[in-house]
């Protein structure tokens, strides 16, 4: 967790997930390191974290916000990748976007990196999985 | 499609897809014109656009790529809508990653407009259709 | 108006005014809904928002802020579109730059979208209306 | 005018003005280098340039280019200054709206460092002035 | 200092430092006002300040922050130049990364407004000087 | 070397190479994995390449780009890393500036992943190494 220590008592967070499926093929030159243009999964969890900083520049009615945290976490699974994000702020508006943009964004990052031995891969579902603080309450799903 | 004229001879074209599902309420106010936001589609398809411009600042191993035309469409389904996004470029390198992003960010934006009344709301499967123009020849899902 | 609901005690509001001018022929088109790109108004009130936040990397001296509302309208005239925009912040510094920069990229925005039928528009005067907050008191033009 | 030397046989050009009015304080302060902010017509200059890279991001149907050329100028007028931005590229698009979004970056900036004192200030009018090469043939204002 | 006149209790400070050093016939150039692109100096100023505030864009790990203040100067060397970047924070994050990017920022503007006349310049040691604020208390070099 | 496969003829070239020099204490925990961001080198190497790419957004009189490959080592010296880029493209400018930005936003990165532990790194010096094609010759440091 990308965390700068400040213990705001008014903290919001927000847990989004998602998923890529790979080929068999894929998967074992990820899981060998064998992909030749770097490792997808370090490469798809920086660029998930710079994504959600992003976010207000992608999603036209997105709020620009300070944020305390950002982490992005890839799964192995059987047949690809689950990837978790979670974005905490303390500013004044909830970061389900944040975190949702930052699974998008890993998993188009792992697509990019292996797509030259598999076009096939599909990305989803990506859904927020937890939302705490702010007004509205706790989502949990 | 914002095509600008030019008939390249090595054009080079991806077609991606991607679909949101939303609950009946949601899908009723997107319906009926009642979102508070504003319109969840023409955001979408605008944001869709604008994201495929901005896929070599978010995908690392990108390469910012002069593209000659974007289109960004939302087909409604009975569950939500399927999200479709051309991308062509007269550049040596392939679009599909400016087709998925459009895809991605598109459905991102929905999801934003929406929240409000649905945050269940899930996105995927995203995947390429069809590419064509390149060395590694055509593919077709 | 884009709102997340705080109530802040030291808001600081800018409202910012502008005005694009069309031919006669391109007035018809924008208001039949004839404009091949889509509806320039939907476009440039998105636009505009987006611009608002990105302000601070186009204006060099401009502060990067947590903006808490933005709005764009257009409101049509006998030879055009007035464009207000009104943008709030918590923060403690003005945010007229963000107004005023909303005005320009909405016009500039309709101007890209209908410029295949009309080179002549013109836009402006652009210009602060109102500004609340702040250490130097009201200003209203 | 910045110039990277190639000489197209295929180059396109944008010209486009447009004008800041300050009051008479502003305008003397500006004349004699007393602005605090730094010399507003250096920055506006510099901005105009970024600005114009930057339009494709700002924009939402105009397409990302290469540009070969970029030039902004201020010129004194009684009550203000003009401001005259050209742009030129070898891609197959015109670069009218990175002439204007030039201009109107420019004068936002000029605004931004003035403002303290003189709130007054009005950008515009912003037109199109001369736009050569491309499909459309010559235009002149 | 762009200065936003708060007055925090809490304000964090980062200073840090760079020098580039030219040739004798580069600094000629730059010192005589000869430079063809324009004053280097000016343009590495206002570089440096909007560099800082995208460095969250540019480092993976560094948060979004409003940022208080900005100053960047260049103080003459019989070799080149010192530049110092000063960067003030409200948040409760450091901004010695900010102060960091500001000063490499400027030293490339440098760069590439004199790398017609001296491609062998060389930038560095840039380092951080002072910090002030924060959890982890003042650091003098 | 991230490579799209063309094999242009006129293809431009440059090579830059910086340094960042670390405590022994810092090193120790680099050379380790016991860095608690993460791993440096690695996410240095991707930042710079994605710096390579924002380059015409920070140096304001650097062109807009279409980049063919970007590729960014570090070597570890006895005390810190030697950091190099390479940079081509097939357009008809220099790409020294891009491979300079890479060079020093990854060493950036690596201040940034280690400065919890060694605020005395120094950054440089970073200066061109080489540069092929293009009217100005070969130029060799």
């Amino acid at each position: 967790m990308v965390d700068v220590g400040e213990k705001p008592t008014t903290a919001r967070e927000a847990i989004a997930r998602g998923r890529i499926t790979l080929s068999k093929l894929a998967l074992a030159q990820v899981r060998s390191g064998a992909v030749k243009k770097g490792d997808p999964l370090q490469a798809a969890r920086l660029a998930g974290i710079m994504g959600a900083k992003q976010t207000s520049l992608l999603i036209p009615l997105c709020h620009p916000l300070n944020l305390s945290g950002i982490d992005v976490e890839l799964m192995p699974t059987p047949r690809g990748y689950d990837i978790e994000a979670r974005v905490r702020t303390t500013a004044q508006t909830g970061v389900e976007m944040e975190a949702l943009t930052a699974v998008a964004v890993a998993a188009l990052t792992v697509y990019d990196m292996v797509k030259a031995v598999d076009k096939r891969m599909t990305i989803g579902p990506i859904r927020l999985m937890k939302k705490t603080g702010g007004k509205s309450g706790t989502f949990v799903r």
